[in-house]
């Protein structure tokens, strides 16, 4: 059994639950709060991330590790998650890098650490209240990364040209984690929500629809296919 | 002809360039200030980002997507960069990340802004004289990093295992902007100094020690594989 070691609100743990799904791939999933520094968990990832893959003695520690060892193992009948030929392969990893780098730094890192993290770590840790000012900066920085997201599908099926790919997967992951917060501005954008509500309708996003986290509900709209 | 557009001095740059070469995949080398925004450039890469491959309609923009074109067009008789074997492919993977996010982050990355782009660009953008806490503060944090070096080199030949990797090619490509810089102290460790000794003999370090940026010549020891 392959087992991962994840926080469900995390969106490099959401990206890997959605490409393994849909490669067929099941992991088991085990749930690790990273910021308490588990001495066992520090031993898996020396740096402290998920998500952490173990599979007998094959440890998988960080996103470009985990990804890169679920697309290794992929099944060889069904297509490479990173697209095939140069053209498709270099926009694929593009625009995954987008995500997980700029989006992430923009957006879904800093929401997440005022919004969630901030609430259950110590005062002497950097816990209590969000910084509004941080907050408000990210929600803002969401519409330009819509817009584009938009634009992106104007001529495409998905993000990077007519096949799903980790590019869908990892802004799927990204955007996902601040509509469980109920941040997103869906409305300003149609193409990106008509994107949205396509990734959302697959059985593998079912999953994260399934996550709760203890003392924060999600967003009323963030388990309807109908937003 | 495939073409790289790059930043003598960015280490994501470097880092493509020692794996092209050790793939003995030959690159014209394109030199592009990426701070200047050049429209015709974020034409290439809309983010702005070094390093970007060209070749006729492909266009792989940012690391992910040129090492990932590097590593598909690899010659099928040189074993993979990334390793062999799931264990191998996930350890290269880890500290290929760990070098280019923990120590771009800590060290490489300010370094690069404090002292080399903020000479080169306008007061208004930021430029001036270094930020002398910042370089300190990445100056501090160089000595963990060579420790950790110092004790993967322990019991393997290489960073990730036995064989060169892509954690080879980025700790060196990170390091040797440092060490450019000339503030490396490479005396403080013995064996992640053998280790870099190793790499900047291999033929393929050598283009990156004819590298000059005009105003700022290499520290003294930059170019001497005695050093």
């Amino acid at each position: 059994m392959t087992s991962l070691y994840h926080y469900p609100l995390d969106p490099f743990c959401r990206r890997i639950r959605l490409s393994a799904g849909e490669y067929k791939q099941e992991l088991e999933l085990i749930e690790e709060k990273p910021w308490q520094a588990r001495a066992e968990f520090l031993q898996l990832n020396p740096i402290g991330a998920v998500p952490v893959l173990v599979n007998d003695d094959v440890v998988a520690a960080g996103i470009e590790a985990v990804a890169g060892y679920i697309e290794d193992h992929r099944p060889q009948d069904m297509p490479s998650q990173i697209g095939n030929g140069d053209k498709e392969r270099a926009e694929v990893r593009r625009l995954t890098s987008w995500f997980d780098t700029k989006f992430h730094h923009e957006v879904s890192a800093p929401l997440l650490v005022e919004k969630v993290i901030r609430r259950f770590v110590s005062p002497e840790a950097g816990g209590g209240a969000p910084n509004m000012n941080v907050v408000r900066q990210s929600l803002d920085m969401i519409r330009p990364h819509l817009e584009y997201i938009g634009a992106l599908t104007e001529d495409r099926n998905w993000l990077a040209g007519n096949e799903i790919s980790t590019a869908d997967f990892a802004a799927a992951a990204h955007l996902s984690i601040v509509d469980y917060l109920g941040d997103v501005p869906w409305s300003e954008n149609e193409k990106a929500k008509a994107w949205y509500q396509r990734i959302k309708s697959r059985p593998t996003f079912r999953t994260l629809l399934g996550d709760k986290v203890t003392g924060m509900p999600a967003s009323r709209t963030y388990v309807d296919l109908d937003f």
